[in-house]
């Protein structure tokens, strides 16, 4: 690479085309994103131009303002309307509003109609998520005119194999793939080969649940029909693989106690950071003052038997990451559609066992390790380890059960998790340790 | 589906087979899936033949066995040799070594020797989720005979829109679409129209690298060479969704101090739930002992104030919850490839950033906490505070940096995450505390 910038100050175009044509435009925008501002400017231009809408597309934000800025509106215009709709719309949301106002002005009158109708759709919809580089044939067309009609629209919108064969008033009826159409006899007609079983969802449905479909039917493309049934658009399996991550992502940050983000960590402010996690922290901070009460409660149990406050953490640890353990399984059982609503008492019965044995084993390791090796005695390995056990049946049938009941709230299960499910363990595993103390160790 | 029931109860096969005909096969399963053995078994044999074996590979493992132990040895060929063989592959990885035999006993030898090869690939590994039906052609093809000869190897091997050229040495030289060579001239050679920017991986290959191709390059599909770079196979993008599904839950439950499992949640064992749950818990619970001994080094500070122990558990919390926080989103993208190892000081410095904002915030908040509702005065208001803001600072750092740090040691940074990061916070938390706590309240 360092090849071409040589050859870019030098004004070699013919020889850096040549090279370029070999690369791969993810690759060459990757380039373009290490070049200063003008020698990517530069490089930019010298594209051959069936592959600098695909190169733009690809290249980050601040970038693709910087080659906004830099180049003249007729290269503007020929980039947004070579470039496929969804990437245009995902240039368009990220831009300053000055810029915007540039692009619209400069796409084509039917561009700039789909570009607005297309940043009308709620955020995370299929709507804002779809294509319009699909083709879409009459249900009166034989197979010979459909491939005509085809080559004809031009091989451009044939971006998946997929055409969708709609009626006179846009409606759905059927697919076929390109391919079958090419193994077909000409004359017949293609609503009577055409597969009808088709899947299909609206521009209104979340995002989310179109993954679901991708998933369960193993698709590469989904048709889109507004509340008439009209087709309005394709979504493909690339952009699924996106909402995907995106969708992981979420889970992860919610999960964590934080605001869920769909910027890159190392892109996003640190005031944007800082107010993504503040919210929970401030909520966990105040909901722990419940736990403190508790052992303020118990202070004379403490005073008279202070060794009790070393297995705080213990036991406070262990319930939470028992907890975190079992409320992650089902979450995810939930996200992956292995786990429903029904299944809440299936998940409370095989939680108590589990944490039987689970709470088993680590009350008699913890009590072995307490009764050798530390000086307390044998009422106190007894009174830890009776809470330690009570506590991991708890903490796994309340982390089992609590984002079961959150999804049938309406609630987000994952809002539900280690977080949340912490500090109620840490409560009750407080109680069952004082509660227990005060017994067997007989105070007061 | 009640309808199909009874039909199936009087013997109306043709009835049953055109409903069936506009269904989709994942339907079919999730219906055969709901009925009873015999019925399940029954209806089975009704199948239009096309997709009897597409059917089959949407099945649960349980209803596979029982499928192939109540057909015939023919109809069992049939199905092995119509399957998708990443699919069958799948079906005997799953099955008891009787059936496994059975199945490779009545498979043709071709398919044979490919699932016998592919059994020997690692797990997770490229060539384990590679599909054999793909469409080779041959380089000196031109384009007219290159469609003829697709037509003759048939449209069941044309799973996807690519088509893969090689040498005669089955070397991978280019790529070129289905869709291309209908719109190009019959007369013109394959090898001057293909594309030769081919991105491609070998047999031995982790998935989650490959997944990360299909990220950064949007493919929809891969081809997958040997050592010495003939093409043996070509991965599709709806087996990558899985394995991204995959690669997440693994995070998932690492993150949560789980050894990773494959298996749902419903269909898994207790004792192999208990199983991926104990060990970490131990290993945590035996660690905590740590922070167990920090206390009790402090116990005469306790004894003298005592109420100092009722902040311990907010303190640990924040911490686990601020580190926790850090470590998600570093490691999330670490995972998605935004995150690699020569951002580490930048990870510091940001997470010092924000850990001061954040801290700052929870430690005024908590001062006025204690200092108006509490009954413990400013000086213990103010130990608390203090301490506070350094563990969130410590834990943000730590958690940041750790993942990063584990991943330079080629550790899984997942592994690192949450459940390590508390023990280490928690530790540094309560020394902090007592420690500030000595010096401010005058204790001995």
């Amino acid at each position: 690479m360092e090849q071409i910038l040589e050859l870019l100050n030098n004004n070699k175009i013919t020889e850096i085309r040549k090279i370029l044509d070999d690369k791969n435009p993810v690759d060459i925008a990757d380039y373009c994103g290490e070049l200063p501002k003008e020698q990517c400017l530069k490089l930019f231009r010298i594209f051959p131009k069936d592959i600098s809408a695909e190169v733009f597309s690809y290249l980050s934000i601040e970038k693709q303002q910087e080659v906004i800025e830099g180049i003249t509106d007729g290269e503007l215009t020929f980039i947004i309307n070579d470039m496929f709709l969804d990437d245009a719309v995902d240039v368009i949301e990220e831009m300053p509003a000055n810029l915007v106002d540039r692009i619209l002005r400069n796409s084509s009158t039917s561009t700039r109609q789909l570009l607005n109708r297309f940043l009308k759709y709620p955020e995370n919809s299929a709507g804002s998520v779809m294509t319009v580089e699909y083709i879409a044939l009459k249900n009166t067309l034989t197979v010979g005119e459909a491939i005509e009609y085809i080559k004809k629209v031009g091989i451009d919108s044939a971006t998946y194999d997929t055409c969708y064969v709609i009626d006179n008033q846009r409606k759905l009826i059927g697919d076929i793939s390109l391919k079958s159409l090419i193994f077909l006899d000409d004359v017949l007609y293609i609503v009577d080969v055409m597969d009808t079983d088709n899947i299909k969802t609206t521009t209104t449905t979340d995002q989310e649940n179109v993954a679901e479909l991708f998933r369960k039917y193993d698709l590469t493309s989904l048709p889109v029909v507004d509340n008439e049934d009209r087709l309005v658009g394709m979504i493909t399996i690339d952009d699924i693989v996106d909402v995907i991550d995106q969708e992981n992502t979420e889970d992860f940050h919610k999960m964590a106690a934080m605001a869920p983000s769909d910027e890159e960590y190392l892109k996003e402010s640190i005031f944007s950071l800082a107010k993504h996690r503040i919210m929970w922290l401030l909520v966990l901070m105040v909901s722990a003052t419940f736990t403190g009460k508790i052992i303020r409660r118990y202070e004379d149990v403490l005073q008279s038997v202070v060794v009790l406050a070393a297995f705080i953490p213990m036991l406070m640890d262990t319930g939470g990451n028992a907890g975190s353990q079992s409320s992650t399984l089902i979450i995810r059982g939930i996200a992956l559609g292995e786990i429903g609503l029904e299944d809440v008492w299936k998940i409370l019965w095989r939680e108590f066992r589990v944490s039987f044995v689970v709470g088993l084993v680590l009350a008699i390791v913890n009590f072995a390790r307490i009764f050798f090796f530390d000086t307390t005695g044998p009422m106190v390995a007894l009174v830890v380890s009776i809470s330690l056990f009570i506590t991991v049946i708890l903490a796994k049938v309340v982390g089992g059960v609590l984002p079961v009941v959150a999804k049938a709230c309406k609630l987000d299960p994952a809002i539900m998790a280690s977080p949340l499910i912490t500090t109620i363990v840490d409560a009750c595993a407080l109680m069952v340790y004082f509660g227990f103390a005060t017994h067997l160790l007989h105070i007061k």
